[in-house]
């Protein structure tokens, strides 16, 4: 009966991707219905219900049964969904078995988990893409190890380096983001407390050690086991926000970088599929890396809302809890969608050397005075080095005349090899040792 | 063909709500469409198309003729719906008048004309929803002028006040809001300036003046002209971000006291219709203060996305105009829901003078010790009234003792009138003058 | 004794501007004990104390007097300055007018009341900065009203545009920040309620009619009257805020239009006076551009904050008050650096016509692709016109020829101007009329 | 010459604290220096500059011979405090040794390496706080791991629960905020990598392996070694982001339960040494958790800016970095200054059993609800058991009457121990063994 509809219109940057799948309407109700039906089972598990029920429940709890647009809209008179939920189910279950539904449980237990199951749910296919993204930087690394170009600093040309430590770069923020990801989702606790979090109703249920049921219900889901009722303990969530903040981050410093690139004046980048403009069929611009970007935008804001949360009163919070929810949502959606972006845009980037390698010399040389400075200093004495550098600096600049034809005038230099020492693509340092050393992680 | 569907399983807060409506998948296609529709009918006003041509756009610009979802995952190609929607509504047009569809225009200009279409619609039933709290608020305000209850100040009792003082700046706020609003509505601009901002492919289509358009275009929509296309000059967007922002904080207020006071062990008041907990069918929670209160946590990082999407390079911009999209949508949203739900709350609030009157002694008189201090001093001489005023006070919180009957046995003030001087409901200042005059505003 | 010392560092951005001067810690404290004069002040006025009173807190409350440091350190016990200011105010009195001191005050009257002071101080200054930025920018949206360069849309050359337009749309951002913030400075208001702002303690003082009182001290300060005390109705507080972020991010586009275009490729502008590094002598940064662009993004998240405290419960609340107070100077000591960089940024900017020309041609006239569109399909037939289109738009791209070339080539355009046609410069739309039409806002 | 300055007049929420004092002026510059010294040295230990010349640096950078206030003003040339400090130490350390003075380090290089020494300067006493909170709150889960009070969930009593578990959850998040910051401060990199971050510079001046002193500088600082320069990969600023933000959080709502448990209302709790007020000599407010919750509510808005900055284009970004310094100082700030009161709040804070005793019976025994439909329906049958008790339910909350008192009457019940059942003192379900076994963890 749920359409697995998606607001989507408005989302470019994560529509129809796997993330969207699994954050989508159908998806969270399918995760409220699997942490009820864990539920009874680890209450089955630990004898508290009887089997027969765990399957009545199993058996009710079909997503496509269930109308989420009347479950919203009834939501809003206990203020979360799993009230109208649970009346439902038990509905379902009928009269025998429905008492085991839910039983000793409050709402939150159920969405909490819900949420954590959706999240590691959502994290697969984005841990995936990431992978994907990793891997063809490791080629653009190891392709470009010794492609020189302009190392840029507050948007100048400062000193070469090259596209490969460049893509080197870009791949250890994606493995920071994968390896954050990894750690904060394989810790993803199941929320088990009841109405305060003291588990009381259990034992009322006849539980002779409910604080066994939180690890069995865990298991029941592939979750953690957590070490206390977490209702107002929101450091998961608050891990959720940061890794992802830095995932979207991460994403978006390749995206700036490949904007800035792939600009018409510089071309040293492009995407392999450009987007289409509406007004300009010729224009291939770079949808992938823009997407990227609007999502880097705006989930560090999303992760604030996150851990603000944590400052939650009380047994279980007025406002803070469901302040949680759509914006954990959003960034598990943004963060899925530029990682899905991310592998496409780098499986498909298309590198021009000669463009870059051609941008050397638009300074006239000037991008290796800092070498010049270091080394011809020991041959001219410091005092003249630089002053005979400042002047050639000075007519390069002016006169649009190369450093090195300019230097070659200079009696003194005449023993010195001009060619390589002004040669922007020999100047790169340690750029490659550095890949080399950064293609090393795994 | 398109479901009217909403992502609300997890959106209490505005579910079923009329800015729901007002912005979901339909509202904005429409928009859209009703973008495209005006300026095919604004460049006929200027001799620019014939009339069959607005007739045939008008036609085929049926909503529930488009397929929102489909439209959404074509959206990535180029990075937005309206390339998709303009190919599938010149298509619908059919081959003589397709080719005024979208005439000259970028995606930008409908997408941004329908943002702010979608803004002008969802603002018309939050200001009616501001309205209707404020009219209660003014109720609340005036049958409680005189009912006095403690003023509290960081969480303790510092003097009293009034119910009806509370109530008027609750009132202020939402008029603060709604001010801002009914300007900022009022403000929003059609957009239309071509590829670049320079309307130039409309003269190249034959427009005489093509400044002449977008004012004619604005008139169609209802939406104000703007003095410059605005891809890149955001300030209709951070003008809405602002003033929703101050509202889902006003609200946000309201529902923080509200919170506060129908604590269990406060219970001065208590929503009409409290929400029911699924562990405890006997609790009344204060679910429409909460749903505010969550809205009120999330509005200002969503404003903080939309105002650093000012920063939008160039002509148009790679991913801060992207970046928008969602978070006005969502401030939309929440300050619908909020505004619905603070009519409610307002409207049904219930409020317990007596509870309010039994507090005031819950400091055994001190709630007025400011007063004695100020009152003592002339007939007591500072010092000596100082000394006194500790010395009672200091008696009454550990013996647990009123402070007028300890007073009482100070020979010194065998004249003074002490049932005035410190009955707490007597020490009420100028609350209920101040809450003549804000009531006084319209 | 108190050392006018910035912690500004780290701050290279408004190190040494107005706005450092107008917010540092004894700006602060002169206003705090403006406040407390004022209210002095007012009381006389009222005949609530005697002139005598006045004079003697005039004489005391000199700023040179105090210790910030040790006010700081003891503002811990109370939580916030004022109260050892007071204290220590009191005591400098002396005994006979000391209890005129702070009479009937709360600290957030005399702590909010110096914030909006110190606000509408620091404002002036900004606001002449922004005059100035605009007027610069008046300059030179005139003189190069007419001068073309690309107009860039997601990173990627689009139609043309002139750099009068783009000036102009910056110095129309620039207007909308001068209107909002001379808007909200002349509705700063004083505050003035008392312990729970009841006004309470100033009838138990003697006045006939406390509501005249926070007029008289408004007018004594230069402030605006307030309605309400708003001790917990923050709105001049969320108003401030909003201009001030909307300031941030006008200026942010400005800068961030100056980076993209000061890049080493493209050189189309240069700051007049530009930075240093430490690495490469020869390096011009554009400092002023990037100090702006590091303060829009910081501004956003500030105002986020303090929208965030309009949620404060109470009649003065425990937090939300207190996280007010950093946030605020903070946006008005960025934004005021902002103003005063993006002034000698335009006054001294340096345009490059010749490479804006220059660079209309690096798509091979592709640029005006939508022109020609346009403007053969009445000539061609929209089918013959497009096919041809795609076909030299295709060669010109790949061969690297210019399209006028190609199209002369072409039979059927023999008596076509091709000239004009594919000349990006008189592609400029209405660029110049909408300059001319937003030089005429003042 | 620096004087120790801090800007604290409006931060009683830090100021005189060991955070305070870490990152205070002085403190920056001092990491500078300290950053310079190392580089020599490091170049010293790998041949590339004499002893002599290490003896000299170290020698010259004597924070107090500098003038903080005159390099924050000559920092806004170049945007950085780096390039004025440079010159200024190069000129004191003299002309034999000046060149080896920074020598082949950008300004990134120094400024980062000092935030990182900053950051593991300030959360040394930050992490001592903490632990001091730790042990308090043990102490206090400890001493009432068996101590009754109403569990509270949106804002109403729900069931019981102990104020030992209450204090074993705020311990939780205090452990989680710590394990995160120890983590975070292990892996706090030097920076070193040059104008562009190939290291080429070093190599210039004769290094034969540049790659080696990034570590070497290191271990002069006791930092840990980078992988590779990260100008642009900013994740160790993230990090601080994500583990502040989270202890900001984790203090915020012990800080919120405090300030709710302190209302004059509830009075379950006390600060040991509350704030006076300026107005009523009398009141204790709760200030330390006013400060902490004021530092809670800024906290995810200054990581917002910091995630925000991974978004930092090319080798070195205009304004990504520069927008970091101050939002990471002011983390570092209120996560000390509330850490500092956290630990004085919970050495201090007093706990009044007996008022959460009385408070548990403010519901009339409707707090054991839940207790009673599941422990009845086994006696009474299902439907039976609801129906008696919402009958029941009703009559307690409409005649102010005890639940058990009214279940006495009822005949069925007779053989019940009503007493047992009904007492909410002994329905705290699994509040002890969950507070043990929180209290394991270490």
């Amino acid at each position: 009966m749920t359409s697995a509809c998606d607001p989507s219109l408005l989302a470019p940057g994560w529509a129809g991707s796997p993330a969207a799948d699994a954050t989508d309407e159908r998806a969270y109700l399918r995760a409220l219905l699997d942490a009820e039906t864990a539920l009874t089972r680890a209450q089955a598990a630990l004898g508290l219900a009887p089997p027969e029920a765990v399957a009545a429940v199993a058996a009710a709890a079909d997503a496509d049964r269930f109308d989420a647009r009347a479950l919203a809209e009834r939501a809003r008179g206990g203020g979360n969904p799993v009230i109208p939920l649970v009346a439902d189910l038990t509905e379902a279950v009928g009269q025998e078995y429905g008492p085991y539904v839910h039983r000793g449980a409050t709402s939150q237990d159920i969405l909490d988990t819900a949420s954590m199951l959706v999240a590691a749910r959502a994290l697969g296919p984005v841990l995936a893409d990431l992978a994907r993204t990793g891997r063809a930087l490791a080629r653009l690394a190891a392709a470009h190890r010794d492609t020189a170009l302009p190392g840029r600093t507050l948007t100048q040309h400062a000193v070469p380096t090259t596209f490969g430590l460049k893509a080197a770069g870009w791949r250890s923020l994606v493995l920071d983001a994968r390896d954050r990801i990894t750690l904060v989702r394989a810790s993803l606790p199941a929320q088990l407390g009841g109405a305060a979090g003291t588990l009381a109703a259990f034992g009322a249920y006849g539980a002779e050690d409910p604080t066994a049921l939180p690890g069995a219900y865990a298991r029941e889901l592939g979750l953690a086991a957590p070490l206390l009722p977490w209702h107002t303990l929101r450091t998961p969530v608050a891990d959720l926000a940061g890794c992802l903040a830095l995932a979207a981050g991460a994403l978006g410093k390749l995206a700036a970088d490949v904007l800035t690139l792939a600009r018409t004046e510089i071309g040293e980048l492009a995407e392999g599929g450009g987007g289409g403009s509406s007004a300009m069929p010729h224009k291939a611009n770079p949808v992938r890396a823009t997407l990227i970007a609007a999502a880097a935008r705006r989930a560090p804001q999303l992760a604030a809302t996150l851990y603000g949360s944590l400052v939650a009163e009380d047994e279980r919070p007025a406002g803070a809890w469901h302040a949680e929810w759509e914006p954990l949502r959003d960034l598990l959606r943004l963060v899925g969608g530029a990682a899905r972006d991310a592998a496409e845009l780098t499986e498909g980037l298309r590198v021009d050397p000669e463009a870059m390698r051609a941008h050397l010399d638009l300074t006239h040389g000037l991008i290796v005075s800092e070498r010049l400075a270091a080394e011809l200093s020991p041959l001219l004495g410091r005092s003249r080095a630089k002053s005979l550098l400042t002047e050639v600096a000075r007519r390069a600049w002016t006169e649009g005349r190369g450093l090195s034809e300019l230097l070659a005038e200079v009696p003194e230099l005449k023993e010195v090899d001009l060619t390589a020492l002004t040669d922007p693509a020999r100047y790169t340092g340690s750029a490659a040792a550095l890949t080399d050393r950064a293609l090393e992680r795994r």
